[in-house]
């Protein structure tokens, strides 16, 4: 198997509303609006939404109902994009689960958590190298 | 808010277990044996494996306790090579939530979940183009 993330899939109640989040984020798909599952090309990968209730199905799992141990981050190159991001996000209706200050690990950093209770840390890691094309290497 | 994940970090009960699967699967990580994080380059972006409270509590969320409509995916060239990703997860101690099989829109694909609950899709999308440097584009 090789090192590599191809597809994320984020299980969704309402496809509509999440896909208006990601949209206020300044995401953008090419899905049509009647389309059942949405596909944003992110990088050298892609993020997906779908109903939550048929990924359980598709992925052989019992829905636990909530969180479930995954997160996601977003880097950016400053404490200053991190507060524009999180801003960002809060103003599309995200809910603010942490809000940026200074990391234990040395970094700035915050959080939000999306429609569907996915969340995901904003954050700037001093350590971690950002290219032109957005990809992180350790 | 660019459109890319830069990391995706897993929740795990037993940190030294969940990174014997994934090294099991091939991966490498340059993480000490006594880090409290595992770090894995995945092309342009990091997987990572902490503690599940750990990152529970980091994000500002509650655990539901199983699965919380997140499932990756992992794409490959041709259904021989799905077959034969399943296989490894499955000797290495992953269990398979869906034997590989043709799917509805049109590809091959199987899932394995990983010891903490994690399903991958290990899938062949003859609509999508896998790059020499293992990124997907729509």
């Amino acid at each position: 198997m090789e090192q590599r993330i191809s597809l994320v899939t984020l299980g969704v109640r309402d496809l509509a509303r999440a896909r208006a989040f990601y949209e206020a984020l300044g995401w953008s798909t090419g899905a049509a609006p009647a389309d059942d599952v949405v596909f944003f090309q992110a990088g050298g990968m892609i993020l997906a939404l779908w109903g939550r209730e048929e990924l359980a199905a598709d992925s052989g799992v019992s829905d636990g109902g909530g969180w479930g141990g995954v997160t996601l981050a977003h880097n950016v190159g400053s404490p200053a994009a991190v507060d524009a991001v999180i801003e960002q996000a809060r103003a599309g209706g995200g809910t603010i689960s942490r809000e940026p200050s200074e990391t234990f690990w040395g970094g700035y950093s915050g959080v939000f958590v999306d429609p569907d209770g996915h969340p995901w840390e904003v954050a700037h890691n001093p350590h971690w190298t950002i290219r032109e094309d957005g990809s992180v290497t350790l």
